[in-house]
């Protein structure tokens, strides 16, 4: 986390933003459908299968379907939680229907709608704080710069294309949850870890002409390098969603958008600048 | 919850007080110990046991121990669940040490420390929003109020005497938790159901000649009247904690200081007056 004032606005903008959302809702259109995007991120990554937002448990001899048990990771991922446990109470009291999507890692930067014309293109996220893996080593093979592996680079996640991300989001509102239903779905296609997406991204390269190298860099992150890692992702395929899985053509196109863009990527945006461990610090940049 | 702005501020003042003392604490003195008081409903009523902060989970045959599955029933106890999210990051990634005091319902009003002068005599809450349930019952009873059931009185939760809140952030404090250590202790000796209270009540006032009667009014909280509740409440009494359970001397002493006060009592803040199921009502009293 960058520093103390940061930390709070995140935590202050989406749970006191999303508090306000609920209570209007109450009271001014109680029958509406909230979908909230949440993240993936805000299971952690335990050592036992992730479900879709719910976990049966049998303890002592009793059972129950409990919320599943949650270990976010940054005050971000955090406040996505506090959202989640607060959209969670007021299905139950109020009768609120909600929808809370635990995306993925997204990559990729154009949808069909996008694509109709230049103008519309995407923002590309690559830095050390916005920016995602793939994008990131997608990027960096583009300019020469060796892909960046945080630590020993185990860590493994659901990813989704931004194409997916768009579709999930039109299959929760095209198919609302119940009045006091707080449904939650995982929202990803695939998992990778670090490692691999080094290795699709260096292999990609290497068809397209470019020699990239891969580092390892000291991880700005508190994670888990070297996890199990097993998360569910059933619902939205039952609600009728069609993956865009990570092909080679796909990550050629991404390589190729990026050499295409490659004169406008700031260097000085690449390696990690914001140390989990630290705080108070004035975010930095490294020039390469 | 009254309405939004109190939801809010209740929700911005704990979150984000707590997230300022974490910021304080890794800059200032990382070495402290941080002692939070929490409270037993973060748990809510699951249909297992409650542990004391975390539970050992098998599923599809891999075991983790896990934070433990939360399901506040309002939004102070929310914030509270938030709360703790933030610190057990902030001692994973950070390394502080803390511990998290959940609370259970207290009685009673004297302390060893509080009897030795008249002027120190403590809050007694008996009203419908910071009232709790034998207060309420012992104030009810010696002003000849019936004692006010809600709902089917089914409600079960921990309990414990005021002398004994004192005793335990004492025993955290003169214990303190490893770094990097999130310590979760529940915070309270005896389970009682809100009609095990009533029948006490009007067991210790009848030896006290007063006629208690009791009623059962529209429950103005979102919570089960029936349930299964069995918490767990062994690491306090493993540092030292010598329970002042509730014999018939204490509820005698409760009934008695709340007769001699009785002239103190304002009869309009004995009935709920604030429905957790509607919200943007201003907060009412209901003259008996």
């Amino acid at each position: 986390m960058i520093d103390r004032s940061r930390a709070v606005f995140t935590q202050h903008n989406n749970v006191i933003g999303t508090l306000n959302v609920l209570f209007a809702i109450k009271e001014f259109q109680e029958e509406c459908h909230l979908v909230k995007l949440g993240t993936m991120g805000e299971y952690g990554t335990p050592n036992i299968d992730i479900e879709e937002g719910y976990i049966t448990i049998t303890h002592n001899g009793r059972t129950d379907t409990l919320p599943y048990p949650k270990q976010a990771s940054s005050f971000y991922h955090l406040s996505k939680v506090h959202d989640s446990n607060n959209i969670a109470f007021t299905c139950k009291a109020w009768g609120i229907r909600a929808t809370d999507l635990n995306q993925g890692v997204v990559y990729g930067m154009r949808t069909d709608e996008t694509e109709m014309h230049e103008e519309l293109c995407n923002r590309f996220d690559y830095d050390g704080v916005f920016g995602t893996a793939l994008n990131r080593f997608c990027v960096q093979a583009a300019v020469g710069h060796p892909l960046t592996v945080y630590g020993k680079g185990g860590q493994t996640r659901g990813y989704l294309d931004i194409r997916d991300t768009v579709q999930c989001v039109e299959l929760a509102i095209a198919n609302p949850a119940n009045p006091s239903e707080f449904r939650v779905f995982n929202q990803f296609t695939e998992q990778f870890s670090v490692n691999e997406l080094a290795a699709l991204v260096t292999k990609a390269g290497m068809k397209l002409g470019l020699d990239v190298k891969t580092i390892s860099v000291p991880n700005p992150r508190v994670e888990a390098e070297e996890h199990y890692y097993n998360a569910k992702h059933t619902k939205l395929i039952e609600l009728g969603l069609k993956p865009h899985l990570l092909s080679d053509s796909l990550l050629d196109s991404i390589l190729n958008f990026a050499i295409k863009y490659k004169d406008r990527v700031d260097q000085r945006q690449i390696m990690p600048s914001v140390s989990w461990k630290k705080i108070g610090v004035k975010p930095k940049t490294v020039t390469v």
